[in-house]
């Protein structure tokens, strides 16, 4: 039906490049691009061994617009997916608009040197992609991503309006490690020490940094520390939720781990500025790194679940309604599966699904969108097709799972 | 009356300069030696504008014990005051017997390579000292020393015999950071690490590193966290208080310290092997060191008290009998009077004091001795005089200030 081509072959990219090799009818042709040449090659040799499917692979730096829009050239695809850094969204959007490719991605522009993170620089292309005759379909991750399409299915099926929302997102896996780390811990310090943000009455809400905290009751995975913070699919929610009074994003966050990047960051080994040591210069957040256990090597070792959902609260037929939508995700299968825990996993599946979406023009429209603004069905129907099933629980409207 | 070579010039070394230099009857000479001549000539210029005294200085390597002989022969000391590193005990010991000149020292020999320390290989020496006419006194800091003073001054004044003896050492100081050492973190970290101990019935107890907690009310601080570790002044005082049941050493250490320093250790930032990092070699540790505060930076910034002290219970007149012997000691005043704050107080003031009875004749015997095998008194009055005086509180044989 079509080709794609993939940029990024980190943990997402993995995932996405797997899952896309498992629809063969949907996705005829797969290109795994990177910076690295070397990570693309293991995962299309895992790829070829796992599954008996060929991919091609190709370096690209997905900061350089010049060198996309040549690959573009060469690939020919039907769909650009974006699983880079959020830093080069906009490089791979601008290559995608001189090329009218399709073009999806998984998380927001961030600018390199701001923690600021928002759809502005790409909303602005509604227009130019329009015109075009192209689409960007944007943040079709898990959150965001499915939280919005959540979000969608519940307005759709269950309310005649929602007013208040709660996205949860718990992972409650254990490595085993006293201290690692998926990401960066730059930008995990970085997300510990922003200040929250939630939205009410059509205003957006400061807090400080983990000031509210709040004990959940996840299904299946029982009682966890749940913090608000800002989080991107906020700001198109309050946008296409009609009736919305109130929208909050809560992570769940360890106190041990809390404690871990507090030290590291009083001490100041979260600084990026090289400092001299041994006579040499070296930055320390790089010495942490160094010593942390390597993220690749987490996901054979991570057990547990993740439990991520939305709680929707509101009216149908005159009267309150509470629904709460949420996936369970097992670390230990999704790695069984392809080689990625379910951080990667719940990421990488819905960005195969988003493609799917696309290319068999199920959801299809010139310009730039967010994942609530289609139908959400189809797009239900594949998470529990292709590995992230999902469960609706009716609430009683004055019930909740909030224990403390 | 005399003239010292004192061989350190760090904290302690600081101290023991300063309040030698302010008792200029017995301390006619005094000569401040380190490897690093500039910390010397540092001390002797505060020396000169504070007090108005002259010392003199030299550069010495306390590991090579011709260069210790020859800068002895070379100042003609009465008195070698040791205040370099644990490590250096033998050496500098050596380089006495070699040129037969008095030593004293504040802490027993540690061998480099190993977390034992203990005096076995210094009380081997009583012997060759005892032959050469000339008194090596050990351990003549605060714990040990003030607190072996303490407990010999309870045995010859408030006890026909003392069963129980519990140390108590409590350091209330606030810096202000989230986290500062004034030590190697290193050996901070082995401390925590390590096994305890304590002697009951005459045997040695071990226990697992802080198995045992309790939280301790210490006058004019309040009550603190206080763990079971071994200390060196146990290993003399079993010897030496007759009738003794059992000894315990106790030291404070606050939930917030032992999280840093968990933390760190969990991570392998205390790691003294070098790592690659940024294309250097460099050791996690030291990068930890040239992050914190500058530990000389700490003097002037910490407040707060420490309280020191001996709770003996025993027996005198055929009725039980409980004292409390401890000195409280003001980090920002004893920083006023000599620019370091207690924790290098307490124990170059006590140094000072011993280097006083040895060089008036007050304590004198040839041979190598602990401080509780001298007659406190003597000893007891300069801590009053000078600088660190102490209270004696008769306790309720049955009272605890033990509240958790």
């Amino acid at each position: 039906m079509g080709k794609v081509l993939i940029i990024g072959a980190g943990g997402v990219g993995r995932v996405v490049a797997h899952k896309c090799a498992l629809n063969p009818n949907t996705f005829e042709h797969i290109t795994l691009a990177s910076r690295t040449l070397a990570k693309c090659e293991e995962i299309q040799q895992e790829i070829k061994d796992k599954w008996n499917q060929d991919i091609d692979v190709a370096k690209v730096d997905a900061d350089n617009v010049n060198e996309l829009i040549d690959l573009i050239h060469l690939v020919k695809p039907d769909l650009v997916i974006n699983v880079a850094l959020p830093y080069q969204d906009l490089s791979i959007m601008e290559a995608c608009m001189e090329t009218k490719v399709d073009y999806l991605d998984t998380a927001n522009y961030e600018h390199p040197d701001t923690a600021k993170f928002e759809y502005g620089p790409q909303w602005a292309l509604h227009e130019p992609f329009k015109e075009r005759g192209i689409m960007g379909l944007l943040g079709s991750g898990f959150d965001p991503g499915v939280t919005n399409v959540f979000c969608a299915y519940a307005q759709k099926h269950y309310f005649d309006e929602i007013h208040y929302i709660d996205i949860l997102d718990c992972n409650a896996g254990d490595h085993g490690y006293p201290f690692a780390t998926n990401f960066n811990p730059e930008i995990n310090i970085r997300e510990v020490n922003s200040k929250g943000r939630y939205w009410e009455n059509g205003k957006w809400i400061e807090t400080e940094p983990m000031e509210y905290k709040m004990v959940w009751d996840y299904p299946e995975i029982g009682p966890k520390d749940s913090y608000l913070l800002y989080h991107e699919e906020e700001e198109s929610l309050v946008k296409h939720i009609k009736g919305l009074k109130r929208i909050r994003f809560w992570m769940t966050f360890s106190q041990s781990y809390l404690t871990h990047l507090k030290v590291l960051d009083n001490i100041g080994l979260t600084r990026i500025d090289p400092i001299e040591v041994d006579g040499c210069k070296v930055v320390p957040l790089h010495v942490v790194k160094a010593l942390l256990p390597d993220p690749a090597s987490l996901g054979p070792r991570t057990k547990g679940k993740t439990n991520i959902g939305v709680v929707c609260e509101g009216i149908k037929d005159g009267k309150r309604r509470k629904v709460y939508i949420y996936n369970i995700c097992d670390h230990q299968e999704a790695y069984k599966e392809v080689y990625s825990q379910c951080v990667s996993y719940t990421t990488g599946v819905p960005a195969m699904i988003g493609a799917k979406m696309m290319l068999e023009k199920k959801w299809y429209r010139p310009g730039v969108w967010n994942m609530e603004q289609f139908d959400p069905d189809p797009f239900m129907e594949e998470l529990n097709r292709q590995g992230l099933p999902w469960h609706v629980m009716e609430m009683d409207p004055d019930e909740t799972r909030e224990i403390e």
